[in-house]
């Protein structure tokens, strides 16, 4: 479904962009070198819109340094505090992320929305099962996000303001795929696809997948942002790695290694370590197989940009589909990453 | 879409039974002191059926020895070799899983299949994109597995042989729901799921939760496999993760931890690495909650079984929906595990 286009920054969501991956600082933003230097890193994995906190003055005082020394568009999170959100605005934020469930005043909300509307940036309204409004009507609990998200979004309308990003995030992923179903039946603005505080690393990682990527496949959602209790570069390439999969974003390298079985010739974990971690941040969309033997390996091998196969105390390395060389198990790591590059020189 | 039963051991696949969660020994088949501790290790996760590879005729004489040792069904992984299958059979296999790819004479097939009817156990057609003939027509690869799946299920059933279950796996996800989705328009044998070589745990978990889960939201799917380049445990583990979020099974405690931002009070990642790990392998469904401040917090906690809302420099703790205690940052893993422990003697 093509949702109206929504500019932040210079960085466009929905209208047929791309999908967009977002993630969030986790340092107090009030620390500026802290907060710089990790959105710098979260740039560097490709992360294309960062948010930051704005619970304190001193937080929204800080946009301005911040957002000299990065290269994307910054996204203030603002909750109670009306003026706050006015403050971040007029600091300079590329956008604002509301919480129509604690910033409840219809002045404090036409105030923040006159001052977006004179510096041009869009809002977010960001619905969050946890931060909801008692629930009086015994409404499920996908309705009620999405009808506090349609009261938020009558209200912007009403004061003929349109530059809307809408999120309505559960832990629950039937929850989360229900909200986001009935606003995709109900509004073009753009969506920001999340689950909601999806956990541990691993766990959160399975969980996020489902919950968007079952969205993605249905054809609902414009940006995204995978919530783990982990670093937000894990945050980043979590979401590459879901949009790659739905072969919806391109990017960077991809390992089809073998889970090993009493069939394996080798002892593959360390191989799959050593070149996964080698091909960390590399962007070309390389095909990398390892296979610890002959059942899949050479089949896989074929298709592979380069590949491997397991053989006895050995590997047979292929490139471009074809055979080149039998190498000794423990010099495979040395040996795959100086194929891989000789591939990179030429897919830089 | 409900398939029909099919009994491996004493244990259902399809026919309305709930969605089976396998996974595979990694040790060498024929050291049966490790296979044994292993699949034991497995079975302490959930695992329901577990496969091993039979490569050689020790691997298969060690099927009496392991099948004695352990309590969940034992399927036996061949290729290449008819005379294997035959001898895993006899050596008490509960299930045979073959690759139409690999064991390809019709009168080798036909004395495995003798083999099974003899011994009353089920057959997987195993059907992989590393493992294909030839693409002589230039058919799609979910087109070309699932048509020698097809060829081989018209194989059996002329046999009068009918205990199948089918699986076409691809790395590609997209590749991967158009094969099962085919496969579930013609068939009706219960499907197992998966990617094949889905890569490193972090990666493979999010690729396989993708492919799986898109297909058992479409409601196919009778069993599943995670394959990771990683221990069978973890497998196991994302597995029943997967089918907890999608509410498919109910399967031990969930986490609901905050990714923390610019607003987190306190140090949330090792207090969630602590919980965590004192979750493991426990079996109550119960609901933790830990968020790192006051926005989403309050109302998580209420719905959790156990929550915990960071405050400065110390947590405030719920139990069943209800505040109980403030305690100091440091004390808060202790402190919650000790709520954790009293819950589950409720819920053991």
């Amino acid at each position: 479904m093509t949702t109206r286009g929504v500019m932040v920054g210079g960085v466009q969501i929905g209208g047929g962009a791309p999908i967009r991956v977002q993630s969030m600082a986790k340092t107090k933003t009030e620390d500026i070198g802290a907060t710089i230097s990790q959105i710098r890193s979260m740039e560097e994995m490709g992360c294309e819109l960062v948010r930051v906190a704005v619970p304190s003055s001193e937080a929204a005082e800080a946009i301005p340094c911040i957002k000299q020394a990065i290269h994307i568009p910054l996204v203030a999170d603002v909750h109670f505090d009306p003026y706050l959100a006015i403050s971040a605005i007029e600091k300079g934020a590329d956008k604002l992320r509301l919480n129509p469930g604690n910033i409840r005043n219809p002045e404090d909300l036409a105030r923040i929305v006159m001052a977006a509307r004179e510096r041009n940036i869009p809002i977010r309204i960001g619905v969050n099962e946890g931060s909801l409004p008692p629930n009086t009507r015994g409404d499920s609990l996908a309705r009620r996000m999405v009808n506090i998200a349609l009261e938020e979004i009558k209200f912007l309308e009403d004061l003929d303001f349109g530059h809307i990003v809408v999120s309505c995030k559960a832990f629950d992923v039937h929850t989360t795929i229900e909200a986001y179903k009935l606003l995709s039946q109900k509004i073009s603005y753009p969506l920001h696809l999340g689950v909601t505080e999806a956990g541990p690393p691993f766990e959160g990682a399975i969980r996020s997948a489902l919950g968007i990527g079952i969205l993605l496949h249905l054809g609902i959602g414009d940006t995204i942002r995978v919530s783990l209790s982990a670093p937000p570069e894990l945050e980043v390439k979590a979401g590459y790695e879901l949009l790659k999969c739905l072969n919806l974003r391109q990017s960077g390298p991809e390992i089809l290694s073998c889970p090993t079985c009493g069939r394996a010739k080798i002892d593959l974990f360390p191989i799959v370590d050593k070149v996964s971690k080698f091909l960390q941040g590399k962007k070309a969309p390389l095909r990398i197989s390892l296979c610890a033997c002959g059942v899949n390996g050479p089949g896989e091998a074929e298709r592979a940009d380069v590949g491997m196969v397991g053989g006895k105390g050995k590997g047979a390395i292929w490139r471009s589909g074809k055979f080149v060389r039998a190498v000794e198990e423990e010099k495979l790591p040395q040996a795959l990453i100086q194929e891989i590059e000789e591939m990179l020189r030429c897919h830089p």
